[in-house]
């Protein structure tokens, strides 16, 4: 393979670095892949050009339009994921570790797409419920999110060189912000080639994404507090960057992530011969062996009930040895290197710090055994480690292994006596992204989750229950939280909704209902309401206004409506139908059910003639607020409170949308007997 | 009255600082109140102490006994506010600005204590839905908060020595975990005098309250990262504490509210005549007066269309003019003194500046005419200022009125073209807490709105609807965010649920159904089920167990079904009634009305006996996910999700809870078709 010269991809186009050049080497076999340098790249102009074109391109999409485009991506860089897959295998990685990097970047870039139902189709989000702000109910509140106006500058590490740009961008990408990638540079050729293959497509609008392809000192120096920051690496450059005077200055919102002593802790009921202990040597060795152990998430405590340790360093030791070394394409290879030598070196030194008061009690520092010298691979050029355990009988005492982390095929064994003690040692760790813990008992598990969730970003509960289907202690996902406190960095990415907060403002309006109403296309309680001659079932979905209301006639609820409404849906609880059961209870008769009060409703409201209304979809908090006796006379009102426009499954679906209606029904004395928001699906007139 | 020595509350005793003291002025007067200082004081112990005695009592309370021990604390508070008022005066502040202080300041303690509602009566908070992560069903996740483990550390400003107090410690108080308060010192006799009834109070446990009336030099040395901070204040203090090599090291969550050059801009439909224009002008000088400008929130901007900016400039000197400056005891005073003589000086510096391209249209900073001569005002000795109004003709040229903060009785007036124009002169502010709009025109505000919502915390839509019930500008409110970008810190505090979020740790809680029902306490959907012999409606609430499960009969639909239903409700829907509809539509035959489902599965799961259950509540998210047509043969399963305790009301009240059950209705192919949560109240056995 020739030398590659990888280029940066700014203010619109491909053009190299000048200046000195940085090797990238293969990591089995050392060969230089690809030079890199960002000399020459104007950051400041960088940063403008996001704002000033991606920004503005972005923000006026809607969620759902933003949502699309991302789904499109995902299908694109899916066709090509072969010639990353080829790629990868030069920074170690075998097959099932790219495929982590890969199709878990492009899984990320599906799921980001598909959180755009949770959102309005507009560009802004109105979140949450309505605030009352006084008695009359002329002043309310509303909190909105918009995206914001700068740029999301991604800071990421070496060990997902496409997951970490693909779950990064997608969620500013929905959000409506354009981004800046700066990937390591010992793997930053992998980002670049599905950068290239993002902007062929023609699928992101110009100025949404730019990447620089290698050192990205002075990137910081221009930012401003619209513009968001996100650091994924070593929490030693994570401090240095959270403290840079412009992040201070300009109080930029900064998000870290970095690698964890992240712990797996065996419940004292997974004893040998149990599903949870075999569980749980398996979960360990496939966090010691996928990546080479490249993952912050990955474990790096192993926590055993004292009298079980000797079982665990057997049986995890003979799973270890299982494991082939080697070229990650050489045929039965199931761990390949560490992404190149200096990590190698920093690997061992860690190792050998760690070792000085916890003995190695598997794997060989010095030695390790490869596959694949005919394709390359070499144990000196190469950056190939052994899977290394080391044991800690004193973990209260050596607290190293709580504190330094080789970021490799590493674990340290560590004994525990009580599960409060399994809790303290979790927690020793002092803040990480992930721990785990292997039990059948939902006691052990509510009393260990619930003293050691103060230090960890996510927890996993591994049983047999769930075994076949989970994704592993060490894989983040996009529809939950990622980020630990402490030492994990503090930081919070992904989680669906709340990832997207990250790159957007949140803004609390307040005002009359009317005003917010037109503001934010919500019906607000108490706004102004729009009468129109035809009843609004026949009306097409565009058509429907935001606050139209149609009032009904009016009931006088009777006691035949009562026993009828029994009669059909067998519904004979006492309060309705036993006139001498009364004595205790908070009613003073017989009272009406309150599905026959919501049904009788729509019986009032609902044009029976066809038109474009084409099905009840459901409905959404309904509260029963005031008993209805025989003789109460109720009256409804329905009212436009939210249109959500559906996409078509395929050219022959009929294009419609979800109408969000407020039904309102009141007594004679105005009082509000029952509350509810129904859903319709009704047609659009337009069937383009 | 005699000079006081200010003490700190410190490891659970009152003890004076030692070292040289800081003096403490009457505002008006000149007189020395107090005396303060911290030195002695060991802040590791300090906050050792509070991790170690305040949080454990604090975190093991649920949310319901921490509401209520802040509807204790606020209505005991409320009975000692005279004392509050007396010696609010000292601060130059009037008996309305002293209500904002100490009656707002207690009313975030009742909407805290009333918050409680929002949250389950349990330690720990479940977060929203439960999140799918597998086909099958097995393996689904759930994110949960627990109370951070440290102490919050609260840093507040001179300008609310009691709402600052309140604001903060309701929402840590409410997530479970203690404080350590450190006031600004020169209104710190008013902080001292509150946490003195509060400890007095004995309502809070021991550790859950410290307070250093003084210097707070250190405090931040000891910080971990289970610890949390917030600043209220200068911009430039705040980036010197966001910086503190601690924070960094540790990734403490930091949180910023700055002061900042808030706007208010006249729509260009408030012509003079209108409404709108003579609530922005009333709205202009309250905010410039009450407390004598020295609000965080106050009104620094004053952007008006150019073509008004002479009648807003007639229109608010007058206004001013009617403001009386003086003792805030004496009689018919409006507004009182800043501070103390160093911010006095601070704001007359200030304006200066600002003066230097701008120019004073209104007031004097030499002369200004006060009353209470008699009760010692003295205009050298106190801190007494003149209202002032700048006029910048050219706002986009001269940026000091953008940039410049004179912390007291000031605006500057600027003219604009076009809403564009408004909103990037609102905009220039570079992050504000809060801005405002008058106008009647949804057009205007929805332009402006969703053009400045990146720039502000809140946004105000000022017009005659809302306004006799509006709280202002300058007033943040406990159900709303506070806080802004850039300028204004970054930083959010309150909004309800999303301040109690800052002091708590978010953990993403995976497994089985079975083991996060255990954990959660929340009925996961696919975990096991209880069948018991006695028909769940029999059960007390205490009895009821999640995932306690009544499995139905079964009922054949029939065409009977739905045209009784259709009679009982009055709802004759096409789609039920008419087979000759159908074309069209998504029904292959008239299909059941879906409340008919709803109802029929009422009639099914519903034990007609008298029993504990007192009524149905309402419903929450029901969906019709299968049509049903005569012949399909429907069950329902109903199950115990949640259970919420209720309180009494009064001791003559019945013990009761609300318990929210899952309906699932499915047909003979198992198929779901209809699916809701119910909620019904029902009666607890013991009625002590």
């Amino acid at each position: 393979m020739p030398t590659q010269l990888l280029e940066n991809y700014t203010l619109g186009r491909w053009l190299p670095g000048g200046g000195p050049q940085q090797e990238l080497l293969d990591a089995s076999t050392g060969e230089t892949i690809a030079l890199a340098n960002t000399e020459g790249v104007d950051y400041e102009e960088v940063l403008a050009y996001g704002r000033r074109v991606g920004n503005p391109a972005l923000r006026k999409m809607t969620f759902h339009e933003r949502g699309r485009m991302l789904k499109a991506l995902a299908f694109h860089l899916q066709e090509k994921k072969e010639v990353f897959y080829e790629l990868s295998y030069r920074s170690g990685a075998t097959r099932a570790d790219s495929w982590i990097d890969i199709e878990g970047g492009i899984g990320n870039l599906f799921a980001n797409a598909s959180l755009r139902r949770k959102f309005p189709d507009k560009p802004f989000y109105v979140e949450g419920e309505p605030v009352g702000l006084s008695k009359g109910g002329t002043f309310v509140a509303q909190h909105l999110l918009v995206p914001k106006e700068g740029v999301a500058v991604h800071i990421n590490a070496y060990n997902f060189p496409i997951w970490g740009l693909l779950e990064k961008i997608a969620v500013n990408l929905l959000a409506g912000m354009p981004a800046v990638v700066k990937p390591a540079v010992p793997t930053a050729y992998l980002t670049e080639a599905v950068v290239r293959e993002i902007i062929a497509s023609g699928i992101l609008p110009a100025g949404a994404l730019q990447l620089v392809s290698g050192s990205g000192q002075g990137i910081l120096d221009h930012l401003t507090y619209q513009d968001v920051v996100t650091f994924t690496g070593s929490a030693v450059t994570g401090r240095l960057l959270r403290a840079h005077p412009r992040i201070i200055e300009e109080a930029v919102p900064f998000t870290m992530e970095a690698d964890s002593l992240n712990a797996a802790v065996l419940g004292p009921d997974a004893r040998p011969g149990t599903p949870e202990f075999d569980l749980f040597v398996k979960e360990v060795r496939k966090e010691m062996t996928a990546k080479c152990g490249q993952k912050c998430t990955a474990i790096r405590r192993v926590l055993v009930p004292a009298e079980l340790l000797e079982d665990v360093q057997i049986a995890l030791g003979k799973a270890l040895a299982q494991t082939t070394i080697g070229h990650p394409r050489a045929e039965g290879v199931r761990m390949g290197a560490l992404a190149g030598r200096a990590q190698a070196a920093q690997f061992r030194a860690r190792v050998q710090e760690l070792a000085r008061h916890t003995p190695i009690v598997y794997g060989d520092l010095d030695n390790v055994e490869i596959r694949g010298q005919d394709l390359g691979a070499h144990a000196g050029r190469g950056a190939f480690a052994s899977p290394i355990v080391l044991r800690n009988d004193e973990p209260f005492r050596h607290l190293d292994s709580h504190e330094i982390e080789a970021f490799g095929p590493v674990v340290t064994l560590m004994p525990y006596h009580d599960l409060g003690e399994a809790v303290q040692l979790a927690n020793l760790g002092r803040g990480s992204l992930v721990c785990s813990l292997a039990t059948a008992d939902a006691g052990v598990a509510t009393e260990f989750v619930l003293g050691a969730a103060t230090h960890h970003g996510r927890i996993l509960v591994l049983n047999e229950e769930m075994a076949k289907e989970s994704t592993g202690h060490g894989a983040p996902l996009p529809q939950l939280i990622h980020g630990g406190p402490g030492r994990a960095g503090g930081g919070q990415e992904m989680g669906g909704i709340r990832g997207v907060e990250h790159f957007m403002q949140r803004v609390a309006l307040q005002g009359s209902p009317s005003m917010l109403t037109a503001i934010t296309q919500v019906y607000q309680a108490g706004a102004q309401q729009i009468e129109r001659d035809k009843h609004p079932f026949q009306h097409y979905f565009e058509e429907l206004e935001i606050g139209q209301t149609y009032t009904t006639h009016r009931h006088t609820v009777t006691e035949a409506d009562i026993t009828n409404f029994a009669q059909v849906s067998g519904d004979n609880f006492y309060a309705h139908v036993d006139a001498t059961s009364l004595d205790g209870t908070l009613f003073t008769g017989r009272v009406a059910h309150g599905y026959y009060i919501l049904s009788k409703a729509a019986g009032m409201f609902v044009d029976p003639r066809k038109g474009p209304v084409l099905l009840n979809y459901g409905l959404d908090e309904c509260r029963f607020t005031k008993p209805v006796y025989p003789g109460t006379t109720i009256g409804v009102q329905l009212t436009v409170k939210e249109k959500v426009g559906q996409e078509k499954r395929d050219a022959a679906d009929v294009a419609k949308g979800i109408v969000r209606w407020l039904v309102t029904v009141t007594d004679e004395t105005g009082d509000t007997v029952a509350v509810a928001t129904i859903l319709t699906m009704v047609k659009q007139r337009a069937q383009e």
